[in-house]
Formats: structure tokens, C-alpha cells, sequence
């Protein structure tokens, strides 16, 4: 087995999907040997978002902390906090804004598409 | 999209490897769409454990709450804190004791195993 902590993993920058103020950090990836799925987690700092985009993967996300704002394709926006879990299906449009004051962080879930 | 707070889901107790004092919460599911993987959150209260087991799906966890000891296949201990992440491949032996004097929480995604 293989035990890190999160501040082990290198944060990234997010760009994509017009990300701001946004960073990733990929926790469990194929380098640990997992073959089906990926763990991430992501923060937004107040004033960001992950603009409105969509892909063939779903995702499952539990909110860590902060608040935010889901926007879905219809663009209807859902207040998310703590403890919130959330199932996005494949290709269904989703974005993210933090209108708050406190950095917003979530674990996102992602296949590996085969 | 679906989503939900990790309280409006059932709390289950967990008897399964020898388990005490531990709950689980099947957070995403098939039910909720899912294919591939389900996100599940386990609580194991002061003096519980969920004992040493093995079995073909891997993990892949995120500490969100306390301190507990893993248990490796060596019989190892390595103590577990909030924002560790763990990879635990498929039939490695692996278990948990919370000697601590807080609930230890975490985050465990499993495959669907086709």
C-alpha cells in the first residue's frame, strides 16, 4: 500500500474550462498502480470558478470545505458546503464559483476511460 | 446531476472483518447512476477497529477526520492523519484500530469489479 499526505502531491494550476484561482492536486493516479480510477482534489479560492464544461467522464465529488456555487447545464446554480456529495453523469455540463470568503476544496473522482 | 449531504444517507453498521464500533455511508452508487466505482465515508468511533481482511477490489482513501493506526499485511502500523491518502492494491491484507479519543473518518472509493 501507499500512504502520503496531500501536501506531498504537487498542486497545479488549473486552466482549462476557464479555471481561475483554481489548483488540482491528482492524489491517487496509475503511478500508485490504480487502473480504474483517479482521487483529486481541487481548490477554488474566493473570487474563482471552473467555468461550465462538460466530458465523457463522470465524476463524484465530497465537498472538504468552503462554500460554492454548482452551476448544472441549465445553468441553475446550487449553494454546495461541507460534508455535500454530488454525482455528475458523463457529458452533463458543470462549473463551479466561489462567491465566498474562504477557499473552497473538494474531492473529485474521475475514471480512467478504457 | 445529483446532489445530497453525507446526513441524508443511511448509516450502516459494519460487522464484516471482525469490525467494532464502525459505520458506513454509501454515499454514490449504482443507484445514483454510477458504473464503474462507488465513494463511501466509514466512521470508526474510539476503541474500534474494522480488523485485518483482504478481498479484490482496491481502495483509494482520504482521511478526513482523527487518528487511527492502518494495519499492512506485514502487520505493520502506520498512524493515519487528517489529509493522508491511501492506495491499497487488490487482496492486499489491510485493517484499522482508532485508539484514538475522536471518531476517525474517512473517505474509501471501491470499484464495481466487471
Amino acid at each position: 500500500m501507499k500512504v502520503k499526505h496531500l501536501t506531498d502531491v504537487k498542486e497545479e494550476i488549473v486552466t482549462k474550462a476557464n479555471s481561475t484561482k483554481t489548483t488540482v492536486r491528482w492524489l491517487i493516479t496509475k503511478d500508485d498502480g490504480a487502473k480504474g480510477f483517479a482521487t483529486r482534489m481541487f481548490e477554488i479560492q474566493p473570487g474563482g470558478q471552473v467555468g461550465l464544461h462538460n466530458h465523457a467522464e463522470d465524476h463524484q465529488i465530497f465537498v472538504l470545505q468552503g462554500k460554492c456555487q454548482l452551476i448544472d447545464e441549465k445553468g441553475n446554480k446550487v449553494e454546495l458546503k461541507n460534508g455535500d456529495v454530488i454525482y455528475i453523469p458523463p457529458k452533463e455540463k458543470h462549473g463551479f464559483e466561489n462567491h465566498g470568503d474562504e477557499t473552497f476544496a473538494f474531492i473529485c473522482v474521475i475514471p480512467y476511460l478504457k
